[in-house]
């Protein structure tokens, strides 16, 4: 039996986790979540799996659930969510929360030993240095669940990274893939927000169709597999059936795939090294697909990956501020204040004001994500 | 410094296991290698190589060359092909001999606890629980050389067997995968060796175009991979670029790609669990390549393959007769003796008039095999 601490448990990956939880109840227990604000669905994980602690964005939120769930511990905020992440009963915790506010927890649950389930991208591009390092001095596992990194683990299994050419990350190129520049003008957020193959929440809907999302990936998949960004390919994929694949040095290829259901890394990431069925799931039936595309990725049409790239290699301060800069940037797209392309240029004109620190502490990199966002507000 | 011995060096596949020793001159010593009766190769072979054993087929071939090479140790025959087999400074056979007179000093290397690097898929068609037995009774490996089988055997590694729902083995269709049963009828010898991907030996062209090719294959990998034949699809590829994929019980599939590129599987072998550069081998481009296809296998189109399904179900004595009724088929299909669709029909009647034997022993197979030759001699 694994007992499991969830940080972010009403969000797209925190709901696919519970289902996965729900499948297996003999093998996984649901030990503390925390949620945003919304109480309703918070109301019914407690009935449905009796954890032991739950975290709420606001006090005033705690208060109401508190007295409706005598038997249970709440806390609140980021505090709150610290205290969920590194709860002692938990072997593992999955970092499901969007944006950066996932990173402290990580680096305290890190230090408390947890096994970290990370679909939390933000956490290593902003601070990846100190993620690597604090999990190496722990001795703990970071497991991948974004299906991309996912993909790559499941290649890497039985072979040694040693023997490793290349990374092959696909992309389906999101809701935009088949417009040129030009018609990226006028987009509105309604059309970036409906993607082709997988049903996510809004951010990262966003970052899908600004390749964005792509360049965090590669961030993260450099410092999850220790790749340098010379050895790591992003490939056009539409159809997103190959996740992602290993190039290795005898030119073998291994790659993994399947249909789009998130519920399958993240399920990979629970039972790692093992297996367990999911039933539930739909079975890849390539012979109904058909055929799968493949086209080479175009750096001038998807700028955010560029600029992703270049912050990446530049290394330091400079992914913190890609990362706030596009957090901010994003906001204000989704609320109507900027247009699509302004997104990628708010990013650029970010990085560019940012005075570079080579190896941040935490302190740094805190500062550097608020100057991103303070700079990119003042754009606006 | 691994030390091999080499059935079949002056094939298709021997020829290649030779690019990829001298790949890696510090790694592999060719220590005995048998050959028919291409003495300009063997010749050649012997003065690149310096090995310390060498067969022939003929006793006088073996004599012309022994006078020549007066340094090295000379044999012949069957008896031949047995004493490079188990020659006791090798630590791997690679069997890469045609047809099923590899069975016999497979089993006699298995015996001597040699690695055996398998492309000889009738030695496991012909006598799969023969020789499987006989590796787990002396704790040796079977590491497979076909493209598929190395497919699957790379997906599977750091994976647990028991989580395989099923192997999925691709099909490039063959030289004749466009042609209707109709327009079958008048097929040329010619046409049938021009295969699509691949530059292989005739009988395995042959094979290919008529699909027993992967009939034998599915065979193989029922044995290799103690997977029923239910868990066992086939799927049309006719890019060959996805070898072979394991789809999980979680849904995941793992595949191996490539350009079709007969080292690879071969160094796989004589590497693994390691794996070693091959800066030669062409470079998987996708993007290039552009589109992969994918369509269901049909069994009435392609009755050679159902035939092997239903010989490997029935299991005994069954594949041996579906084996050397094929072989004696393509020899005679090869001589212009017969035409193209008639090999499935004298397969289908050869295996009709045999008497199933349940559990035969090697002489019961060698017994079956024969019948079968005269069998479908007497028919043509």
């Amino acid at each position: 039996m694994k007992h499991i601490s969830l940080m972010g448990a009403t969000g797209s990956i925190g709901t696919q986790t519970l289902d996965v939880l729900k499948e297996h109840p003999d093998e996984f227990r649901l030990s503390a979540f925390s949620v945003g604000k919304n109480l309703d669905l918070a109301r019914k994980i407690i009935v449905e799996f009796q954890p032991e602690l739950v975290s709420l964005s606001e006090k005033n939120d705690m208060e109401v659930l508190k007295s409706e769930f005598p038997g249970i511990s709440f806390t609140y905020g980021q505090q709150g969510l610290t205290e969920v992440a590194v709860y002692h009963k938990a072997d593992v915790l999955v970092n499901a929360v969007l944006g950066s506010v996932g990173l402290e927890p990580t680096l305290q649950a890190i230090e408390e030993k947890k096994t970290i389930a990370i679909a939390n991208k933000e956490t290593l591009v902003t601070a990846g240095h100190l993620v690597m390092e604090a999990a190496k001095k722990n001795g703990v596992s970071l497991l991948p669940v974004d299906s991309e990194h996912s993909a790559i683990f499941q290649a890497l299994q039985g072979e040694k990274e040693k023997n490793i050419e290349k990374l092959i990350l696909t992309a389906s190129g999101g809701s935009f893939r088949d417009k040129t520049r030009e018609e990226l003008q006028n987009v509105t957020v309604e059309q970036a927000l409906n993607h082709p193959n997988w049903s996510m929440g809004a951010k990262i809907t966003i970052d899908s169709a600004s390749m964005m999302n792509k360049g965090l990936e590669v961030i993260e998949a450099h410092w999850l597999f220790s790749m340098p960004y010379e050895n790591i390919d992003v490939l056009l994929h539409k159809e997103s059936i190959i996740h992602s694949m290993i190039e290795f040095h005898d030119s073998s290829v291994i790659a993994q795939l399947g249909t789009p259901d998130m519920r399958v890394p993240i399920q990979y990431a629970l039972t790692y090294p093992d297996r367990l069925p999911l039933p539930s799931a739909n079975r890849l039936n390539l012979a109904e697909i058909g055929k799968l595309h493949f086209t080479a990725m175009d750096f001038n049409r998807f700028r955010c990956l560029q600029l992703a790239y270049d912050a990446g290699k530049a290394g330091g301060s400079m992914p913190t501020v890609l990362n706030a800069a596009n957090e901010a940037a994003v906001a204000a797209f989704l609320e109507g204040k900027i247009s699509f392309l302004q997104i990628e240029e708010y990013i650029e004109r970010a990085l560019h004001a940012h005075q570079h620190i080579a190896n941040p502490g935490l302190t740094e990199i805190k500062s550097a994500d608020a100057e991103a966002r303070k700079y990119v507000s003042s754009l606006i």
